[in-house]
C-alpha cells in the first residue's frame, strides 16, 4: 500500500531512500524555530487542523475551495484541512484577546494542506513556522517581526550572503497610485486600485506590452512603474523599519524591493519576502500587515491591527541542504551495555535502567548475542561509551574514542560518563 | 466563527478559559515523551495525517469507516484522517525495513482523529505517544517496551502509587481456551476461540447471567473463567517479563491482570494497559504484540513480529492535573530592557539583539512607554533581570528578585545574567 501523492513519510536517519524525508531534520528545524521564537518573547499556540470551510472562504473568497482538501463530515458540516494558519489565529485571538496583554506575540508550527495540481516536487502538505504580532500599528512592530525572521534564518547558519529580506509596502504603492491617478480622467478609485495592484503583482510574469496596455488604461506607464521600482526609495514608514533593523545590526539582511507585493488581497501595509541571494529557490518566507483580518473573521466584534509571516519547512530544508547547513542525524546513543555473561543479565538490566534514569541514552543486546556482534552494534550506534559488568559489583567503562578504560563500582557508574 | 466540536484550541498560559487547552502543557508533555524515548534508543518517525482509507480497513475491517473522518478527494481517492498510527508504521516499515537493523525501535507523536458520537468530554482528536519495537519475538522485547512505558509515566512525577500496568496475554487465554475446549463436544476451533475472546473482552460490561450462558455454549463456566482471572498465575512468558522488569527495579509498577484482553482483534500475544490506581480515569496507555500486522499490511511481502503501545495526551493531562503534577507555564522571559530615554532606543535595540543572540529571552517596550508602565510589564513577565542603559556605553542590570544591581559596559552585559 502506498502513501497518498504529495504527502511525506518521515524516517529516522540514515535515510533509506531519496523519496522520503528525515524525521530528525524536521525536529532539528522545529527546535530552532521554537528556540528563536521564545528568545523574542513569542508564545506558542495551535488550533485544529480541521476548521469549518467558512473560516477560509470568509478570508479568501469561494475560489480557494478548489485548492483545499474539503469535505462534508458525518454531521453534515462542510469542513476543510487548514491551508494556512492566519484565519485560525484570527479566530482564536478574537475569542480571547482580552486575556492577553498587547501586543500579542504568538507563534505556531502547523501542518498545512493544499490540494495542488500534481507536479514533481509540489507537495500537498508542509509544516510552517508562523509568527504573528497583534495589537500594534507602529512600524517598530514590523521591525521586531522582521528581526525575528532574520534571526531565525541565521540560527541555521545562513548569512547575509545567503539570503535577503525584500521589503515592500502596499502603502508605498498606494501613494504611487494616488499621485499617479490624478492624471487618469475617470474610473472607480477602489476598483482601479485593486486592478493596479493586480498588474503590479503579475509584473514579473507578464509580457511588458501587456502590462503597458493595462497600466495605460489606468493612466500609468510601464516606464513610470519601473522607475518607481528601481528608485527603491523607502517611504517614511519603511525608513523607520530600516533604521530599527540597522540599530540591531541587521542592515545587510534587508533591502527595499517594490516588486514584492504578495498576491493575497488581505495585506494592508508592509509586505516582505525572504529569498536566497542566488535565486535558486522559491521564497523562503513571506508576510506582512493584515490590519483588517481579525475584524473580518470576528464579524466586526474585535478590531486589532496585526502582522505576521510564514516560513515553510520544504523550501528551507532544500536551501539548507544545498548550502551544506543541514547536519546529519545519526544515532545519538551515549552508552552500550555489553552483556557477555548471561548470568549477569539481571544486574546489567539494572545498570541499563540506572544509566537511563541518570539521563543517558543507553542501548544493550535485548537477547543473548555473541561478543563481536555486540561490539559491532555498539560501533554502528556510534556510542560514546561501552559498559560491561566485571562481576555483580563492578563495571568496566570504556571511552569508545580514546579507548580509556576505568573499573568502578556499580552505583558510581554514571559519574564516569560524559 | 467557532471551531469544530470535539477539536481543541491550544492557547499560551495563563489560559483565558476552561474550554481551551494549554499549548505550553502540550509541549511539556511532548518534550518528556521525546526525552524518555531517546534514552531508550527509540528513534522518531512520522507519516501523513491522511492515508488511503484502505490502509485502515485492511487492518480493522469495513466497520471502522463509521468512526472515521473519511472522504473522497478531488482526485477520486477515498481517504481518511488517521485514527491510529500502527497501520502507517506497518506500511513504512514494510517499505524500508531492510535499511534498519533489527529490532527497530521507533516512536512518533501523531495527532489522531475519530468521528466519535458527540458527548461531553469526548474529543474527536488527540495526540498519542506511539512506541513500537519491531523484529524481535523474545519476551525481553516486551519487557523493554513496558519499561519505557513505565519510565515515561514516571518522568511526569507519577509513582507506583499513582499507576499500574495491568499485564495480560492472549496466549494465556489461548492456553486456557485450548485446555477447556477439550470438554466441548463440537464447534469450529478458530471461530469458537474468537467468540471466546469476545466474551472475555466484554466480561466487565456484561451481566453475569449472559456471560455464563454464552460461555456454556462453548463448554466453559463463568466460575472457571473467574477463577483463572483471580489466580493471576503468570505464564512462563509473562513470568520472564516480570523477572526482567524486576531486575530493573520496576516490579511495583506491574501486575498480572487477565481481565485485560483489549478489544482490537489484531493483538497476538502479550497485551497491557496502564491505569491510575484510583480508577478515576480511562486507560492511560495500552498496547501489546501484533506479530501479523506488518505481513497483512505489506500483502505478505514482509513478515516481522512487532509490539507497541499508545499513550494519549488527553487522559494523561487530566491525570497529571488531578495529581497536581502539571506545572504552570507562565512567561519565561529572562530580561526586560527598559527604555526610559528615547534617544537611547537605537543602542537599547542593539542590547536587546545582543542578549537574544547570547541565548536569552528578551522583551522590551516596542513603542515609547512611561517608566512605571514598563516596570509593571517587566513584573508581569516575571523576568529575572531588567537592563537599562545609563548612557550610550553603560548598562544597569538589576536582579529582579534580589534587587542587586550592577553597572557594566555594554559588551559585557550578557556575562552578568544568570
Amino acid at each position: 500500500m502506498e502513501r497518498l501523492p504529495g504527502f511525506r513519510d518521515f524516517y529516522p536517519e540514515p535515510l533509506p531512500h531519496n523519496d522520503v524525508w528525515s524525521a530528525d531534520a524536521r525536529q532539528y528545524i522545529f527546535d530552532k524555530w521554537r528556540t528563536i521564537a521564545k528568545r523574542y518573547g513569542f508564545r506558542e499556540y495551535d488550533g485544529p487542523p480541521l476548521e469549518p470551510l467558512e473560516l477560509f472562504t470568509t478570508k479568501s473568497g469561494e475560489e480557494i475551495v478548489g485548492q483545499l482538501f474539503d469535505f462534508v463530515d458525518k454531521g453534515k458540516r462542510h469542513i476543510a484541512l487548514r491551508p494556512e494558519m492566519t484565519p485560525t489565529l484570527a479566530r482564536m485571538v478574537a475569542a480571547h484577546e482580552r486575556n492577553y496583554k498587547k501586543p500579542i506575540k504568538w507563534f505556531a508550527i502547523p501542518q498545512l494542506f493544499r490540494y495542488e495540481k500534481q507536479q514533481k516536487g509540489r507537495l500537498r502538505e508542509h509544516f510552517q513556522f508562523n509568527a504573528d504580532l497583534i495589537g500594534e500599528t507602529d512600524p517598530a512592530a514590523d521591525a521586531e517581526l522582521i528581526a525575528l525572521l532574520i534571526d531565525t534564518l541565521r540560527a541555521f547558519g545562513l548569512t547575509a550572503e545567503d539570503f535577503v529580506i525584500r521589503l515592500s509596502s502596499r502603502n508605498a504603492w498606494q501613494e504611487f497610485f494616488e499621485s499617479g491617478k490624478r492624471k487618469a480622467e475617470s474610473g472607480n478609485n477602489a476598483e482601479d486600485a485593486y486592478a493596479f495592484f493586480q498588474i503590479i503583482d503579475k509584473l514579473e510574469r507578464t509580457a511588458p506590452e501587456e502590462s503597458e496596455k493595462k497600466l495605460a488604461a489606468l493612466g500609468f506607464t510601464l516606464a513610470g512603474v519601473n522607475a518607481f521600482i528601481e528608485s527603491g526609495k523607502p517611504t517614511a514608514e519603511l525608513q523607520s523599519i530600516l533604521d530599527n533593523l540597522a540599530a540591531r545590526g541587521l542592515k545587510d539582511f534587508v533591502k527595499i524591493d517594490y516588486q514584492v507585493i504578495r498576491g493575497l488581497a488581505y495585506y494592508t501595509g508592509v509586505v516582505f519576502e525572504a529569498f536566497d541571494r542566488k535565486g535558486e529557490f522559491r521564497a523562503i518566507a513571506g508576510g506582512g500587515r493584515y490590519n483588517n483580518l481579525v475584524k473580518l473573521i470576528s464579524g466586526g466584534k474585535v478590531d486589532l491591527p496585526a502582522l505576521g509571516f510564514g516560513m515553510g519547512d520544504v523550501v528551507l530544508a532544500e536551501l539548507l541542504k544545498a548550502r551544506g547547513l543541514l547536519p546529519k542525524f545519526d544515532s545519538q546513543m551515549d552508552v552500550f551495555v555489553l552483556i557477555e555473561d548471561e548470568t549477569l543479565r539481571p544486574i546489567s538490566l539494572k545498570l541499563v535502567h540506572d544509566l537511563r534514569a541518570a539521563g543517558f541514552a543507553v542501548e544493550y543486546p535485548i537477547t543473548p548475542a555473541k561478543s563481536d556482534k555486540q561490539f559491532k552494534r555498539a560501533q554502528e550506534l556510534k556510542v560514546a561509551y561501552t559498559a560491561r559488568l566485571e562481576n555483580d559489583a563492578y563495571v568496566r567503562i570504556r571511552n569508545f574514542k580514546t579507548r580509556d578504560e576505568i573499573v568502578t563500582g556499580l552505583a558510581g557508574a554514571a559519574n564516569h560518563l560524559g
